[in-house]
């Protein structure tokens, strides 16, 4: 069965895209920790992350680091943290969340409620960020 | 003035150093929120990792693929979960941490106690990881 961030790639479930290629996507965590809280999913469907070939792994942190300049330069925040934890979803993902103190990495606090409005907002101001 | 990892990187400060090479170092965190918690870090001082160039980036979380299969081999786990917050330390580092549960990559969480024998046991095995 797809995991549902395959159904996410593949357009079957909607999401607030971020950014996209042939290999990787970015869209928005719709549980977020923070406002502009993203995933960066590899397209291949793998569990864990270190288990990706080594070029894949290697360009799927490239296509992190672009997106993370796009959160920095969009989201204030004193700077963009990044965590795989990766027990809930068995398809390997990056989360990157805007941060001001160390708590702000805490995903086991509760997660902002934000209407679609907000959601596409975060969207546009992050995906067109240079 | 040298930041601390700066001083590991330069044997001014001890440190139980799991994998080295001419870019990069992975040593063991010793305010470990679990057994195994390691840190993999650049030579190059920087304070933001997703200011290092693309191609230092990569190389970063290469290295840091090959620690967390050592750890994953070496340390009874669920998975290797992966931080970067660096909030206290301008220099940039990841944390490669054995989990079980998602509460395992909570940092706010009570730090293990260990002695100079466990984090030589624990440095041994995963060093020795193939």
């Amino acid at each position: 069965m797809s995991s549902i961030f395959t159904k996410i790639i593949n357009n079957e479930i909607p999401a607030y895209k971020i950014a996209e290629d042939e290999n990787f996507l970015a869209f928005l965590d719709v549980s977020p920790i923070a406002e502009g809280h993203t995933l960066v999913i590899p397209k291949k469907e793998i569990d864990l992350i270190f288990d990706l070939e080594t070029e894949d792994f290697k360009n799927l942190w490239s296509f992190a680091q672009m997106v993370a300049k796009k959160i920095q330069k969009a989201i204030p925040c004193k700077r963009v943290g990044v965590a795989v934890i990766g027990l809930e979803v068995p398809h390997a993902h990056i989360h990157l969340v805007p941060m001001h103190n160390i708590g702000d990495l805490d995903f086991g606090k509760e997660r902002l409620q934000l209407s679609k409005e907000e959601y596409k907002k975060i969207q546009e101001t992050i995906s067109n960020a240079l």
